[in-house]
């Protein structure tokens, strides 16, 4: 592949290679290296031949949740740009499980195990993935044929003191944990994958850096082909606001989770989160996303309804429109609506209160007459014990932006309904 | 195989396995375990099983000298005892060479050449052991029809820091020197060579002691057989009484070398390292050993004679008995004949130079009037001026046994023959 300093592009190319380039580096926790990639997308925008963008895959039961779809839509993005998606379901590694027998996590699974996730990762990932530019590929095809001499000619491809750099062998080197010597195997296994598909792009979460970073040192070790480039993805902080989403943390939201759920857990994420939710684990485009930032900023935007658009665009991915009408319905019914009262109150917001169409809400809650005093109105704020539209309320000197219509509550009795002159 | 402790021994069984012990002990450098040695031996007296006994053999071309013999005498002696000898040419990693290409040591080898040198291997071997009792193995039998996931079942059997316990690689590591990943297999399928031939034994110099452990832990981790013992050599020193026997520093003498040769270099072996080269590279028995050191020791055997005697046992091991006497007549006329005038002045040796059948260097090259002083003297014999029947003198204080007949010679010119009363 040539390289960008050699090539004479158009205005127009050039402009195309911009326009990837702001495409593929959104969100983006790191490119490595970044001139690689703009080199790789040029030379693809001049020849027309689309790039070949990898991604590993577990061959465990797959699970998938809106933390592992940052990666899948980074990929549909560059599907959406005419490139090509190579998922590699790492099923040699399945196969043999962990040889020490001492690992929970590494199960030997069996030839069916490996179809029946590959065919559940298939239904899972083609509702991110455009089926027709992803090509599903099993890393037992080459691992599988390799003899004791291919092992070794891999192997002396990298030094052991270069594998120890790995944070989580460094560590367990110094503690005097056991590293056993098949482990250094793994990353090169997956390094190998990227060899053996003349990958041009790989993508994968910043955990990947090191595993992602040996395909680029094999790729030049065996010679013949270009170096991937890597592309790390953050990792999305799950619905606590603060851990990694994971399954067995409980913060997550599953892409097969049914829709009313889905749409729930979504409403939990926490606001400041929102924004890094959409611009990673939807298909928003980039000036779709800077107007809702901008909104959101100046207050044209309530966070409440820009949540209620994401929690109906993931149930519209993972389960269709309908469902995600049907979704945000039921939500206004039973945790808005059902837990209120047929007659609440009207209360007319004062002037004095509002101020740049908001209020501080311990204010709030003593003008309504809610709490006698705003120490009272703090106490009740700290235990939970209000609600907007059904949204806890927490800190008791923000200020909410409110609107006509809406509903505040304190405690399970007292209601009203927000009257904006 | 049971265990020496819950076997009950005959009074001629346990003699039985204490003779054999006292042949195997003789001249090792270590034993480990040192019980499970003698636990195999009983349990293969009681049985009737001969033990196999495992020597690896590097598959570039052989050209063995009397250094490479001390491994294939222990095995003979294992053989005398009835014991059976696996011969391991290591041709897998021949073939390989070294991947990584910068090792000028690991050349790759032909089909052809590993043949050539097998066969070789064959001729220079059966001059010591017995063909009858000896099995030639190929280790690319089993290790090239190894799959990359037995190569991963045989890398879980060990951790890195046990591997990085290795000498070199210890030291490699420390000083920041690459160690290339696939290094760590050298020492691995040695110890698989082990597993796959279940050998009982394995034999070895000092210098392979790493590489022998890893055959009884590799034996242990994959089960179903009982670890191996090493038998570690002593390795023997050279000519030049110093350094390790090697082709590559010139101290070596090779087992097929012209009979001649080979008589003239054992001659050139410093007395005090004589016994060892008996115990070690010879057949001589324990019996023999024990008188021949005694009568070294109080005088009644002449260092010389002694190592006439060795020169003619290897010359008779490796070319035949007509071949060893052939060399002994050779290297008395050219080495103590051939140089010398053959009107040698008789000296009738003075009974006060005598002092227990000995006399000191240098007083008598003064009585001999060789040289005008005792200063004169120590001259001389510094330069190596000063001969006996050939061999140079160079201490000046030692007390040389003589007898007579001998033939001393100072300088070019000035010589006498020794006539004790």
């Amino acid at each position: 592949m040539e390289k960008n300093t050699s090539m004479q592009l158009s205005v127009e190319q050039q402009r195309e290679v911009e326009r990837q380039l702001s495409i593929i580096r959104r969100g983006a926790a790191e490119i490595i290296p970044e001139d690689a990639l703009a080199s790789k997308i040029a030379a693809s925008v001049v020849s027309g031949k689309p790039l070949k963008v990898k991604l590993g895959l577990d061959p465990s039961a797959p699970d998938i949740h809106i933390g592992h779809t940052v990666v899948l839509h980074k990929m549909r993005q560059f599907q959406d740009l005419g490139h090509e998606v190579q998922l590699i379901i790492g099923d040699f590694t399945g196969k043999i499980g962990d040889p020490t027998g001492k690992s929970e996590t590494r199960k030997q699974l069996t030839e069916e195990d490996v179809r029946r996730n590959a065919a559940t990762y298939e239904a899972q990932m083609f509702k991110i993935l455009d089926p027709q530019k992803t090509k599903f590929y099993f890393n037992s095809e080459w691992l599988g044929a390799m003899k004791f001499e291919d092992v070794l000619q891999l192997a002396a491809k990298l030094t052991v003191a270069r594998m120890l750099e790995r944070d989580d062998f460094a560590k367990r080197y110094t503690n005097n944990l056991p590293i056993h010597i098949h482990e250094f195997f793994y990353p090169l296994m997956q390094g190998y994958d990227s060899v053996s598909l003349e990958s041009d792009i790989e993508i994968g979460g910043t955990d990947q850096t090191f595993n992602i970073l040996m395909g680029r040192t094999l790729q030049s070790a065996f010679g013949f082909q270009d170096s991937q480039a890597a592309i790390l993805m953050p990792l999305l902080e799950g619905l606590d606001g603060v851990q990694k989403m994971s399954k067995s943390l409980g913060n997550y939201i599953g892409i097969d989770e049914a829709p009313n759920e889905m749409f729930g857990k979504t409403m939990s994420i926490p606001d400041e989160l929102m924004l890094k939710y959409y611009e990673l684990s939807t298909m928003i485009t980039n000036e779709e996303l800077a107007a809702l930032r901008e909104g959101l900023q100046d207050g044209t935007v309530h966070p409440r309804d820009a949540k209620v658009q994401l929690a109906k665009q993931y149930v519209s991915m993972y389960h269709g429109e309908e469902a995600a009408e049907q979704a945000e319905q039921h939500f206004i019914t039973v945790f808005q609506k059902g837990a209120m009262p047929d007659d609440i109150e009207p209360f007319q917001v004062n002037a004095e209160l509002l101020e740049d169409g908001g209020v501080i809400v311990s204010k709030l809650l003593v003008a309504l007459g809610f709490a006698s005093s705003s120490s009272e109105a703090r106490r009740s704020l700290v235990q939970g014990a209000v609600k907007l539209n059904g949204e806890k309320l927490l800190d008791p000197n923000e200020r909410i932006a409110i609107k006509d219509g809406d509903i505040i509550q304190a405690g399970k009795r007292k209601f009203a309904q927000l009257v904006i002159a």
